[in-house]
């Protein structure tokens, strides 16, 4: 059951120089999409980022070489199967998804980017894509970012698409982006997956650059269950399409740079949350803000500890507002020289606990009220300096034992 | 529901020099020993080792200034309350419980050590505690072994004893233990606790040394769900009663010291493994050997991260033999340059995983027949190194949910 609002959105801007087919090639679902190509016209800039698990899967390794060596036209995703644990033989699989492509959309082989998603160490059918390769060149749309969003679930119970259009001294910019994943990872249905695209007009290195900054504070700032999948990847795509007297933003300084990173990285952060929103047997999901750290890396490490703390993530499942678990994470964070007693708990606006002890003027009813919420944000200040962060995250219930123990019988 | 053999043993060697009672103080639980004093003969050596939590209880932070001060002649430990969180009024209560004792016993305060564990954040009964202390010193017998490991049970649904003789070149030593826990962290029942004796002649110096590095190899290689607590404290105590021709144990060249760390270490093992057996809901004790590493640090950082990540623990709930996730909590560790393809993971006698990918001779049904026992073996080998590292845990059930989400309703 996906948390709060997961709706897609009404309007989902088409983006000049992007086109998306979806195609049931029968990889390992039937009766339903599981390829999606992702056309890129010429000339777009595209950036990625890429898991940092040692086993990553055969596609991703791919797609580290070939987006150095040629300007990405194509990308070719595929559900139901990860093709990751599957050596030289995933590598050929995934190659000759590359090769296929390639040859009948008339580019280079590596202009082509691959991507999988789905169960781990099984062969990938690479013959059914190749097979369904003419049908997905010929599906192509601007208008196929739902299908596309629907074509990439694996277990994902929900869509996952955001769309924005921002307007700057009187040029009109459109963002629009897919994800899926509903477990940070499913080894076995491995799992992140982002393809965010604009029709600004931005330089290959500074379009690399906004994704690395908004990657850090979105799709790495999210836990289910802390793992770390072996297909996470995350793209974005500037086609160009709109350009302006300004020139190309190829900077921090242009003028429109501002605006459009923040738009960016609001639509990457509702993809991301979009993710935990949808986790594995999520009932609530949960804000960890942590501030007044020396560091924005303490604030993240803090949050994170408390975040992916079962014993806090099973206290939210049972709406149980216990700060012993909270302030426990936090004492266990890593943080050297950590005064306990300048540490400040908030529950959304109910303080729970003051100077590292039960806060005087809290009641149980104010921590029952809090927690009946399906959303909830812990804040919890340091009193140490002025850095932030903030980790997005979800409770810890049955339904993800189920769903994680019952996931292969 | 306690994994394996979790059986006391039938002989519980006294040590001479120290003596243990319990009583029934009404802390919090009623009709049951929750106060246990442990006297310690006078001229004993005793190390002690406490958790690394920032928000460490007001007993631990006592127990630190306390043993620079005198060599330990009293512990006292109460159970149903960890008095964490409770800010000045806790450790004032605390010092009351030391000084209580201390009076009575006619020591100095500096040399009882406290010991609580239970529920955060609620002030602990101290006066409950002072008023049964008369009682506590009456009871004292050399025989209390059980009935203290049975007093300072919180949730622990059985009492962790484990001891053991071993004789030298003619000279009988004695080894006896208790310890507590069934979370690796409950911050609303602060947690583990672990105290052993011998009645060996060892130096102070020498018995702290060898307590860290035995704490390294056993309480500090188990988990249940990754968290640490703000209460767990291990105390060793060496009593001297056994003197040899040989003199005081003071250093690694004593002729007795070697066969002497490895019993200790095989008593401290066992006490840590109760724990992991009867962890919160644990239907498997797992063991996670890592080899093949080129530092013991990263084998022991690729034995967590596979021992902690719920996927893998889910899996071995459900009976599943899913390599995927192991493959994928090893990739996720943080090895620098780890060549994945040199990687083999076996389950007990069954590899599973070779050259970083499925086994060729691996069928599931040998997988099955593996996953069906209720001890396994998660054997890995990074193929890199000479060094090794092991982690002991237990799978995720719907039971850990359930207790840790209905703890306090």
């Amino acid at each position: 059951m996906a948390v709060g609002d997961i709706s897609t959105p009404k309007t989902i801007f088409a983006i000049d120089g992007v086109q998306l087919s979806t195609t049931a090639a029968g990889v390992r679902y039937q009766n339903r999409d599981d390829l999606v190509v992702i056309e890129i016209a010429e000339g777009s800039s595209t950036a990625a980022v890429t898991t940092k698990n040692a086993f990553c899967a055969a596609p991703v390794r791919i797609l580290r070489e070939h987006i150095k060596q040629a300007a990405p036209r194509y990308l070719v995703i595929n559900t139901g199967n990860a093709n990751a644990g599957t050596g030289a033989d995933g590598r050929a699989r995934a190659e000759a998804v590359c090769q296929g492509l390639a040859q009948k959309a008339g580019v280079e082989s590596t202009a082509v980017l691959p991507f999988s998603t789905g169960v781990i160490g099984e062969p990938l059918n690479s013959e059914a894509i190749v097979n369904s390769l003419d049908q997905a060149l010929t599906n192509l749309t601007a208008d196929g970012w739902l299908a596309a969003a629907n074509g990439i679930r694996t277990t994902d119970t929900v869509p996952k698409v955001a769309s924005q259009k921002l307007t700057i001294d009187g040029t009109s910019y459109h963002i629009s982006g897919i994800s899926k994943g509903s477990g940070m990872i499913r080894p076995n249905m491995a799992t992140m997956l982002g393809f965010v695209a604009t029709d600004a007009d931005i330089a290959p290195e500074t379009l690399q650059s906004m994704l690395a900054k908004i990657n850090e504070k979105t799709f790495n700032r999210i836990t289910v269950d802390g793992d770390t999948s072996t297909n996470d990847c995350c793209v974005l795509i500037a086609t160009k399409a709109v350009k302006t007297d300004l020139g190309t933003i190829d900077s921090e300084n242009h003028p429109h740079y501002e605006a459009l990173f923040a738009a960016l990285q609001s639509v990457f952060l509702r993809l991301a949350q979009l993710i935990v929103r949808d986790g594995e047997g999520a009932t609530k999901f949960i804000t960890v803000k942590v501030t007044g750290g020396n560091t924005s890396k303490e604030c993240c490490d803090v949050a994170y500890s408390v975040a992916q703390s079962p014993l806090v993530k099973t206290a939210f499942f049972a709406s149980d507002a216990n700060w012993g678990r909270i302030l426990a994470a936090v004492g266990y964070a890593g943080i050297e020289d950590l005064d306990t007693e300048n540490v400040n708990v908030s529950l959304d606006e109910v303080m729970i606990c003051q100077n590292g002890g039960l806060a005087p003027d809290y009641s149980e009813s104010q921590g029952n009220t809090v927690m009946s919420r399906p959303e909830i944000t812990i804040h919890i200040d340091l009193g140490r300096g002025e850095a932030i962060d903030t980790v997005y995250s979800c409770d810890l219930s049955y339904d993800y034992v189920k769903i994680n123990a019952d996931y292969r019988s």
